[in-house]
C-alpha cells in the first residue's frame, strides 16, 4: 500500500507537476538534457576529444545511466505504461538513450545522443507557459490546414526539379560537375531553393541561361508557400487558439485561460494533445 | 459490334476509370512510370553504368515500348482521338515515349525521358483526390490572377537585370571573371534572386559596393511577388474552390461534394479542366 | 500653315498614337532598341568582337544616328519641347544616346547603351494594355505606400550592417579575408541578405559563431518586407486601380474602362502619369 | 541662479530641441557621429592607415573628446541624470565613447567605435518626423506582437538544426570538411537559411540526398516567420499608429497629428517611448 502510494506521488511528480515543488525535478532534467548535449558537442572537436576525451566519455555515461533510470521510473510509475512508451515523448525518451548503448558496437553513434534535444520541446508545458502553448497551437493549426496545398505543390516541385536535373545532365556534362542525373537534381535543388553552394555551377552559355530561368522561376515560386501559410495563419489567428479542457472537453475558454473554468482541471492547447 | 464495346470498354477503363478495379490499370502505369524514371537515373551514375548498362538498357526499352502500346491504345480508344492527342496530357504522353526513339541516333536524348514525370501529376485525378484537386485549383486560379501583376513585375526585373549587368562589366571587366554581359546579367540573376554561387562574384570595391545595393534591392523586391500570391491567395481562398460539374455545368457544390448534386456526375475542380 | 501642319501630325504619330496606323512607328522603335540591345551584348563577347568587331560597330552607329534623329524629331514636335525633356522618358530618349558618342573619347562607355532598355517600359503604353496599366499602378501605389516603413526598416538593416561589420573586422581579422571594414560590411549584407557568395567566409569559431546568428537574423527580418508590402496590397487591391482622365480628372471609371465615360479621351493609369 | 538657468537652458536644448535652433546643436551632433564612422571605415582600409594613419588617429581622438565632453554635458543637465544614464540612449552615448579610450589598452578595439552608429537612430526623433515615428511604431507593435510566435518557431528550428548538424557530422565525417558537431551545425544553418557559402558541402550522395532534403524544409518554413509577421502586421495596420501625448495621455489623436489637441504639448508615437 506504502509502495502504491509512493509511485503515484512519483509518478504525479513525473508526469503531472502540479504541486509547486515538482517542476523542480523537470528543470533538473532538462538541464541533464543541455548538459549532455553540450558534452556530445564537445566531444566531436578533435583538440578537445584528444585532450579530455576519456573523462567526457565517463561523464557521457553517467548521463546515458540517469536517462535510463528516468525511462524506467517513467514506465514504471505511469498510469498506462503502454500509452506512454508510444506516445510521442515516450519514444523520444527512448531514443535519447539508445544511441549512447548502440555506440559500444558501432563507433561514432554516440553523436546521435542529440535526438535528446527533443526532449527540450517538453519545456513549454514544464514551465506551464500557456501563451507559448496556445501561439504553438495556431501554429500548428494554420500549417496543418496548409498541408493539402503544399503538398501540391511540393508534388509540382519535385517533377520540376526532375526534368530541370536531367535536362542540366544532358546540357552540361560530366566535365563540368554535372556527374549524373541525381547529382543534377541535387544542384537543381540547390539553385530552386536559392541556397547556391556553388560546388556545382553551370559552366556553358547554354546551362547558365537555362540556370537563369530556374533561379527566376525559384525565386518566384518561393511566393507560393509563403502566401499559403500566410492566408491560413491569418484565418486561424482570427479564431485565436483553442484551449480544450482534458476532463470535460470543453473548449469555450478565454485566451489566458490555464484552467479549466468548469471543472478547474488544467487546460491543454490545441486539438493534438501534448502530453508530457 | 463486339470490338465496338471491348474499345469502350477499354477506354471507359483508361479515361473514366469510374468502376473500382479501373484504378488498378492506372496505379500499374504510374508505378512503371516511377520505375522507368528510376531506371534512367540510375543509368546516368558512371559506376553502375559501366557495370548494369546492357541490363538497364534492355528494361528501358522494355518500358518505352510499353509506353508506345499505352499511347497507341489510348489514341484508338478515345473518344475524340484528336481532343486527346492535342490536349496537356496527350502531348506529354507523346513526348514520354519520343526520346526513347530518339536515342537511337543522338546519344544521350535518353535521360529526357524523366519528362514523363509529368505524367505522375495524373495522379492526383487517378486516386480521386477531390480534395487535392480542389486545393490544386485554388492555387491555379490565384496564380492566374496573379499573372499581369507578375508579367509587369517581371518585366521591371529583367529591365534592371540588363542594366546592372552592363554597368558590372564596364566597372569589373574580363579579369575579374565578367567577361561578356551576357555572363554578368547570369551574375546579376545568380545576386539578385539571392542564389549566389560564387563563381563570380566582384573584386573591386566599386563594384562590391554596387552588388551591396543589388543585393538589398533583391532582398526587397523579393517581398512584391510574395505580396501578390498572398493577397491573391487570400482572395480566391475566401470563395473557396469551385467545383463544376462537366454535365450540368453547375458550380454551386460543397466544399467536399465528390457527385454532382443535380445530375450525380463526378465533380471537377477549377475551370481549367484537368482531364486524365 | 502646311509644315506646322505636318509638325502636329507627326507628334500626334510619336506621342498620342491615337490612329490606328500610328502604333506601327512605336512597335518599329521597340524593335530598333530591342536589337540594339542585342548588338551591344553581342560585341560584349570575346569571340564574336573578334570575328565581327567592324560590323557591330557600324551597326550600333546606324542605331545610335537613328535614335539621335528621333530624339530630335521628338523634341520639335512636342507640344511642350522643355517638359518633355525633362519627363522621365525624355531623360531616358536622351540617356539612351549619349553613351554611343560618349565611346568615341572613354573606351568601353558603348556598354551603357544598354540604359536603352528602360525606353522599353514604354511598351505597356503603346500596346494600350490598360489592363497591365492599372496593375503596374497597384503596384506602384503599394509599394509608394510602403515607403516609409520600408525606409524606417532599411535604417536599421543599414545601422545593424555596420556594427556586425566592424565587430567581424575585430574578431576574423585580415587573415582570414576580412581585409578592412568596407569589406566586412559588404560581407555582412552578402550573409543578411542570403546571398552568400562565399567568397569571404569566417574561419574561426567565434566568428562563425556570430555569423550563424545573422544568418537567422537575416533569415528572420527578411520576413518584414514581405510583411510591409504584403499588407499595403492588400490595402491598395481592395481599392482597385484608380484610372483617371486626363483630360476632366475624374477618377469613377470601371477597372476594365479604356476611354472616360465623361468625355471620351482615354485613360490613364494611377495618380503619377506616365507620359510617352 | 544664473548657472541654473543656464543648465537649465542647455537642458532644453540638448533634449528637448523645441526652439527652432535648437535643432542645430542635434544636427551637428549627427554629422559628427557619421564623420567619426567614417574615418573609423577608412583606418581600417590598409593602404590608407599606412599613408594617413597619424592624422586619422588625431582627428578620431579629437571625436572622442568632443562625444565625451557631450556625454558629460548631458550628464550634468539631464533632469535626472540617473534615468538619462540607464536609458536606451543613455547607454549607447557612454558605449560611443569608450571603445576610443580602450584603444590605449587593447589594440583594434577603436574599430569598435561604430556602436555608434546606434545614436543615429535618435535622427527621426529630432527631425520631428512623426510619419516616422508613426511607422515604427507599427513595425515594433508587430514584431513584439509577434514574438511568442516567433519564439516558438526559433526554439523549434534550433533543434532541427542540432540534430541535423549532428546526423551530417556521423554521415560525412572530418573528411570532407565537418571536421565536428559546432562546425556541421554552422553548416545547417548556412544551408537551412539559404545562404549556402559553399565553404562546407556534402560530398556523399547520402550527405547530398539529406541536404536536399534540409533545403527543401528550409525553403518552406521561410514561409513562417513571414506569414507571422505580416499577419500580425495586417492587424496592427489596421488599428493605425498611436500616437499618445506625454503630458494628458490621450490617444486618440489623428494620424498626422503632431501636437495634442487637448494640451498643444508635442505627440510620441506608439506606447513604448523614444525619449532623445
Amino acid at each position: 500500500m506504502e509502495q502504491q502510494k509512493l509511485k503515484r506521488r512519483i509518478g504525479d511528480m513525473i508526469f503531472e507537476h502540479e504541486q509547486p515543488l515538482d517542476k523542480f525535478f523537470d528543470i533538473g532534467v532538462l538541464i541533464a538534457i543541455v548538459l549532455s548535449i553540450f558534452l556530445v558537442m564537445l566531444e566531436s572537436v578533435p583538440w578537445i576529444r584528444e585532450e579530455y576525451g576519456a573523462a567526457l566519455r565517463v561523464a557521457e555515461w553517467v548521463f546515458t545511466l540517469l536517462f535510463t533510470a528516468e525511462y524506467a521510473l517513467r514506465v514504471y510509475t505511469a498510469r498506462r505504461a503502454w500509452r506512454y512508451m508510444t506516445s510521442f515523448f515516450g519514444v523520444v525518451d527512448l531514443l535519447a538513450i539508445l544511441p549512447g548503448y548502440l555506440s559500444l558496437f558501432l563507433f561514432g553513434s554516440q553523436y546521435l545522443i542529440v535526438v535528446r534535444s527533443l526532449r527540450l520541446l517538453r519545456v513549454f508545458r514544464i514551465l506551464k507557459l500557456a501563451r507559448f502553448l496556445g501561439e504553438a497551437s495556431v501554429l500548428r493549426r494554420a500549417l496543418s490546414a496548409s498541408m493539402p496545398k503544399i503538398t501540391v505543390f511540393l508534388g509540382t516541385v519535385v517533377t520540376l526539379v526532375v526534368i530541370i536535373g536531367a535536362l542540366m545532365y544532358v546540357i552540361e556534362g560530366a566535365d563540368n560537375g554535372f556527374t549524373s542525373i541525381p547529382k543534377s537534381i541535387y544542384w537543381a535543388i540547390v539553385t530552386l531553393t536559392t541556397v547556391g553552394y556553388g560546388d556545382i555551377s553551370p559552366q556553358t552559355p547554354l546551362g547558365q541561361t537555362l540556370s537563369a530561368f530556374v533561379m527566376i522561376i525559384g525565386y518566384g515560386i518561393i511566393a507560393v508557400p509563403t502566401g499559403i501559410v500566410t492566408s491560413e495563419l491569418s484565418k486561424v489567428d482570427q479564431e485565436g487558439p483553442k484551449l480544450h479542457c482534458p476532463e470535460c472537453s470543453t473548449t469555450e475558454h478565454d485566451e489566458d485561460a490555464v484552467h479549466c473554468k468548469y471543472c478547474g482541471k488544467e487546460l491543454e492547447a490545441g486539438g493534438a494533445g501534448v502530453s508530457a
